[in-house]
Order: C-alpha cells, then sequence, then structure tokens
C-alpha cells in the first residue's frame, strides 16, 4: 500500500511515518506550513523524512491561514499552560484545520497514484478537536470516495484514531522511532517549555507508556501538578 | 443567514452570488488562485464584490495547486476543444478542487461566524466532475458538522446542484447578474475562445435558456457543432 504520511515533525506523526516505513510502502511526507508559531517542527518532519529516504513536500498554506484568525497557533493570543485536555486549550483550536491538511494530502496522493493517506490523529486528541474524532474520520473518508470517483481510489489511514498517546509512544518505540528528534511544543522555543497543552501531553504520555522521555524540558516538573489538576475527560 | 459565496467570477458563481445577495444575507465572496491558466476570471470575482458591496478574499492556493499535477487547467497540457461533457474533458479535472476549496472556505466561515457556504456547483458538471455530485456535496457537508462539532454550525448551500446552466442563466438574469461580466473560457485570452469546452456549454446554456449570449466569443459558431456531435450522458 503506497502511503503518504501527513507528518508534522511532531511525536505521533513521525512515529507514525516510522510506523508505515516498516509495515508499508512509504511513498513521501507531507507538512504544512499553515503559519503556525511553532514552525520548527517542520525541521523535523524535514529530519524524518531524509532519515527514511522518502520525498518531503512541504506546502505553505500561509495565505489559508491568515484567514482561519482567532486560534492561538497562528495568532497573537497567549498558548495556555495546563493539561491539554482542558477546557482552556479551546484556543489552540484552527477551524477545519485537519479537514484542510487532508483535503490537500488527497489531492496529493490522487495526482501521484498513492493509494492511502495516513494521519496520526489519535484518542488524546478527542476532547477539544473534532476533526480528530472517529466520526469526523469516518465521514471524511467517505467524502473522499465520492470526490475521487472515477479517478482515484485513495483511502485514510488513520492506526491511531482509537488509542492514546502512550500507546503512540510504546508503538513508536518498537519502530525504532528516535523521539528527541521530534517537536511538540505550541511556543516554539529553543528547548520544549514543559509547560504548554502538548508538552505536558507529551510528558505524561513517556510515564503511562513507561518508556524514558528523551526530551530537555525548560520547566520538566510542571507536568505532575498540571495532570493531577486536570478535568476528568 | 450569513452567507459566503465561492467565487470564481464565472458565470454560475456570480450568477449565485447575486441570487444570495437577493434572497438571504451576503456576507463576503471568497476566490482561490490555484495557478489556473484563467486568472482572468478572478478579475471578474472582483468586480461582483465591489457590485454587491461585500468583502473579497482572494486565496492563494498556488503552492497546492503546484503538488496537483496533471491537469490542464494548471499544467501545460493543452485544453481540448469540444463539448464540456465529452471524455476528451477529464484533462481539465484538478482532483479534490473543490474538497479542498470547500474545506478552507467552511474553516473561513467558522472563524467568521458565517451560517452558510454557498457553491454553484450544478448538474452539467456531473459527467466529469465527481465533486460537483450530489453524492458528493451530501458527504461533503456531513463530513463538516463533524469536522466543526461544537465549535460553529456553517451550513453547505448548494441551490444548483440539481439543475442544469440553463436553468443557472434563468436564474441569474432574474437576479439581474450583468452576464457580460463575468468569465468561463478555460483558456484565459483576451476573449472568450468559444471552443472549449466550458465555451461552448456557456453558449449552450443561453440558446437552451433563451436568453441573449452578451459574450463576445473568438469563434462565436462553434459550439453548434460541438453540441450537435456530444456523446449521449
Amino acid at each position: 500500500m503506497k502511503t503518504i504520511v501527513i507528518c508534522s515533525g511532531g511525536l505521533d506523526s513521525v512515529s507514525l511515518a516510522h510506523m508505515v516505513a516498516r509495515d508499508h510502502q512509504l511513498t513521501g511526507l507531507i507538512s504544512f506550513d499553515y503559519g503556525q508559531r511553532h514552525r520548527k517542527e517542520l525541521d523535523y518532519a524535514a529530519l524524518c523524512a531524509q532519515r527514511l529516504g522518502v520525498p518531503h513536500d512541504i506546502i505553505d498554506l500561509r495565505p489559508v491561514g491568515a484567514v482561519l484568525t482567532g486560534s492561538a497557533l497562528t495568532d497573537d493570543v497567549n498558548v495556555p499552560d495546563g493539561h491539554y485536555a482542558e477546557d482552556s486549550m479551546r484556543v489552540t483550536v484552527v477551524p477545519n484545520r485537519n479537514a484542510i491538511m487532508l483535503t490537500v494530502a488527497f489531492g496529493a496522493a490522487a495526482a501521484r497514484g498513492a493509494d492511502a493517506v495516513a494521519t496520526a490523529v489519535h484518542g488524546g486528541d478527542h476532547f477539544i478537536y473534532p476533526d480528530c474524532r472517529p466520526a469526523f474520520t469516518e465521514a471524511f473518508a467517505a467524502m473522499q470516495k465520492q470526490a475521487l470517483d472515477g479517478y482515484a481510489d485513495v483511502s485514510l489511514f488513520t492506526p491511531f484514531v482509537h488509542r492514546n498517546k502512550a500507546d503512540i509512544v510504546t508503538e513508536g518505540a518498537r519502530c525504532d522511532t528516535p523521539f528527541a528528534q521530534t517537536w511538540s511544543c505550541y511556543k516554539g522555543g529553543a528547548d520544549h517549555c514543559g509547560r504548554c497543552g502538548t508538552c505536558v501531553e507529551r510528558r505524561e504520555a513517556f510515564h503511562l507508556a513507561g518508556i524514558k522521555d528523551p526530551t530537555c524540558y525548560e520547566d520538566p516538573d510542571f507536568w505532575v501538578a498540571a495532570t493531577a489538576q486536570k478535568e476528568p475527560a
């Protein structure tokens, strides 16, 4: 199965790329620059493509990002500290981001004769991001079947959609994913901040998986308190 | 119903913008530059926005268009002459174009608090473009419901999806659409060529609607033979 992986350079999608390279025919990585403040992650996607020996497209969606205003990931709103599952993380939602990235990836897959597009959406994202839920990915795949009918047959591969981030760490470790060469922090500083939602979630996932976290955090202990305080899901 | 219209500057979408301005609350036009050779159409979208007194966004999707290779609308492949419904028109398919443009428009609508996105897909496009068929638009609307769940409620307005281009001419005339200020030709020359699929379809639509066509064509009589020779649908 010739598969294109949507790879942000984060822990989840880099692990996914390694998993697809092991189990399927990885034919390329696609990344998106939508003006995110953590653009640094794109360097880690490029490193991943080099390591796995596949082409890498970084598609410039900044003109699109400019119309999707109101999100902390692209605007001047501060990225909040705390656990990812909290309601405060709603400011990090970029409306329709996954749907937009997926339709572009499906267009590229159709143009290049790929059989599948893989995305690392996972259960831990369900709380706040509707476009990471199984109901979305299933509806998306059904829509694409109609959109490309008669021209291409591209499936959507979402191996993590019913799993959590700790499962991804476990699976990533099995595929020898070099976790130190992945980027999660939404703040995009020199090191991972350790305080934003995605840093807390990352640190917690390694803890739950029982795998050593090689990440250098500016505030390495913040996650314990943030995790203790999170709202029940 | 606050509605954003996807407007290419063509006859269909300009008529739709006039219809929405009459019947609903038109809040803006969105156009896409995906590297189409008939970029001239965008000037007519801008004129339409001016005329109707609404904001106009032209979103630069050229970096996306660059990965969607193999279509006569963006590449160096020649645009074929003949009737739009013929199999030769398949080279004008840009894979997933409508799905991509619609997801971006839905993101913008969600960010801006609009209630609906309107698109002028119509029955005459069903032969060759799968992403203009009712099965696609219905699946797309269902996907968007999931993608924006809890954040926004944006519906998809497709008043022409079960109608043909002649019906659009009839409806456009009722809304006082200035047809001479719309652009259809895929070749993007000084005047409409009169020979490409979309010119033939345009000329035929005015004929079927019994409404005078104000368009200046380089080859005004080609459509008669092309229409006579077309394959049965």
